[in-house]
């Protein structure tokens, strides 16, 4: 399957501010792609890359005073089904974990992984470890949270999710992270593109996040917003959290004055 | 200077636990080391070594049931002077900053840049950009908070030290920190050896938190709990805030039995 | 004057529930009422009158499963121009307080006042004590916080509002009072009407908070959202904050369905 | 049973300081008092008595610069026994309570009903109304939450207590008094004396705090800290929560330098 993404997102600026896009495919799907991934601004400025700790590609520019566009548009190779469960996926302990998935059980911004740990093992400690205990994390926040667009803000933390029961789909993966790192399974934030296809049209907006969380030696997608296996996952980011892969970040202010995304199945 | 550097910290646990420990000298000292800087664990268990995302020598192990005893004992050459400020050092546009450094940019679970960007204007915005700014952040907090062991608590965040306005070495360099990266400074946590060297004794206790500030090219030191100059610091570990780099994290349940740390001049 | 007040509120139930209005003018107005005050319920139900602790006259009923409204109109008759402020007001020292106002100085749902004093202090402790310094209150909220009714959220705190920013009128009115009562200045929450009179039309609908300080032997009328002197204002309800004066509490779910005031003058 | 009941406490001030105290025996058992239980104060000021909105007897006083001293000793009758409990007592619905128990079923400054309705629901929902409910909430409380004197702070909520599971007296009421008002039951905090009258002794101290909840018709005595019947309660005051019942509120800084509290049984 081919997918079709691009984006086309545009600020109005009273003074020159640095920015920080993570807007590209994540490296690890770059060979997927079938047209190339540049960010594409206007006016023509210049664009610094680099790729982040967490191993994001990431863009750097100096917005000028005035309207600024970033844009682009590109085509990716999708496999056109949903990365399969693994139902039996064992849960390391700790001391088997590969270092590098340890930050992951950690509390960040958003995930006061130290304010829930007695919630979590209340609600979780009686579950299976391994997979059917983050599907179990999953279920939970699914049923209990409610989506309401008009409830979003930048401030919402796990703990806010979990008192207000509404959210969006950052708040849901924010809780279920939360819920796993307490639990002692490494779980990340990911965000990207995700189309309707294979479902019906949403009306929800083609960029989104999850999480994924480490079990068996690998990272595995998991959703606890629309909890159930979606066609067209295309990452663009990782981090701990949302603080970490906001899509832009403008050091100054930046009016936000178009935004526009396109995720869609093209015919071959 | 040579530091006489060491610890002796002691768990009682009810059942195995994975630990990960953060008690080695920095690796950018290491070359001032005229000891063996090993982790000693009593009963003998494999000890793990690897350095973490931000740099640091951590070590983990799988503590036993029973009693654990964590030590070392380690000589390290010091200059014998506090590092001299630059009162002129220059604070570069975030559109220069080195890549790595953004991330002391973002917001993490002690440090809620993002609720704190007024106020931080509100009371800084008028200081001069650079060096001078980082000091009036510090001047600020130096005064306005008051130092009190009995109000640590592991939870305790930017927030609610800039509203309660006492806390320990840590909460001081947590506010900060925020004010920094609120104005655009990268700021990121830092803890180590620090002993009574050249100051009245304190009884403050050996290991202390401070920060660093990334000004015109380099990391410098910042310390808004003692906000003078000190002698002898011995940098262990850095991060993004306290929750990155405890001396040690358990995963499960270990109650702390003893805790001692060394650090004192030697004389030659 | 003569000011035409009514509203019409409108609920859809699943199941009975027990509901609490505070939709009357409020006693302290009662004999300019010119038309009768009652709440109308359709389907007809008992509704029973009492005063609460705060003076305020309130209504309870069972509201029946399906749909419910809550309705009247009234007239009231308005002196016409806004209370005259009284620049040289004394602040009374605590020992001279009225017994009754001493609960105004206390921490309350939404007013944390055990959390502001030391921004209180920086804040407005060389302002002159009385009237002067309420205003400085005023002044400082209705300047730095910025009005977005999309920003409206029910548990939004003095805190939230003092970190965000951002806020509706309720929002204005909870920072203020905190400030004030950290300055030893009795404050209270208030709602009631307010009409576009006597200034261009602002759609911001017909009910709104405002907050009372008291100062020389008397509350005054305050406003950090307009912070403008205001025709009409028809006080309703007082409290410590918008958890005691609530509009109408449900016990049980009741989804809105439709909510409609109206404030206008009427000729003659 | 009589009780020997006392206060000695002592401040310094460095400048006078308007003074409120709740030091006095409530008065619904001012007919149990075998010797007067009057505020004695040195220096010799005049003390000021009123009733405060929630029935309490309050005193209000100047206190001078330097050190000043509130005490007083008196002797009560008490029945000897536990007020027995009521297994049956009926949940009221809401439109039935009797208009002043209804402030009681509103968030308050510790106790935030509005971000544990979905919690106390999930934890509660399914236990029987009424008598049981309450007590299946202090069975709940008393055991997840630990005691730990260190833990104290003034600004813990409800919704603190909860996350972090450790507090003293006073956190375990408040988090209780919230899950009964979420469910519907009136819930009120309550201050007074405790000895270690028929429990071994404690060391806990002989102020302490409870609370009292409105089943069928009265206010019953619920303590989620100590969750059995104790002997020897002597109420003082009653409010929302901690905020409204503070022993001794000081407007201005007075420190704490004495503290000693008398309750002792007294042989006939």
């Amino acid at each position: 399957m081919l997918i079709r993404l691009g984006y086309d997102i545009q600020f109005e600026l009273a003074a020159p501010a640095a920015m920080v896009a993570m807007l590209h495919v994540h490296p690890s799907r770059a060979s997927q792609l079938r047209e190339p991934d540049n960010l594409r601004v206007e006016p023509a400025v210049p664009v610094e890359e680099y790729i982040d700790t967490f191993g994001n590609r990431c863009s750097r520019l100096l917005a000028p005073t005035g309207h600024v566009r970033l844009w682009n548009s590109t085509l990716i190779e999708d496999p056109g089904f949903p990365e399969p469960p693994n139902l039996t996926a064992r849960q390391q302990p700790v001391e088997e974990l590969p270092p590098e998935t340890l930050l992951f059980l950690l509390a960040s911004r958003y995930c006061q992984v130290d304010q829930f740990s007695h919630t979590a093992t209340d609600l979780f400690g009686a579950t299976q470890p391994g997979w059917q205990r983050v599907q179990a994390i999953c279920d939970w926040v699914h049923q209990k949270v409610r989506f309401d667009y008009s409830s979003a803000r930048p401030t919402k933390t796990a703990l806010d999710v979990y008192t207000e029961r509404v959210g969006v789909c950052r708040d849901f993966q924010h809780l279920a992270i939360t819920f796993c790192r307490c639990m002692n399974i490494p779980a990340r934030y990911a965000t990207g593109y995700l189309g309707d296809i294979g479902v019906p049209a949403t009306g929800v907006g083609d960029f989104s996040a999850w999480f994924e969380a480490y079990l068996e030696g690998r990272w595995w997608t998991f959703d606890a917003r629309f909890n159930t296996p979606r066609i067209g996952r295309v990452l663009m980011a990782t981090g701990r959290d949302a603080a970490d892969v906001a899509m832009t970040t403008s050091f100054g202010f930046a009016r936000l004055s178009h935004f526009d995304v396109v995720t869609e199945e093209v015919s071959g």
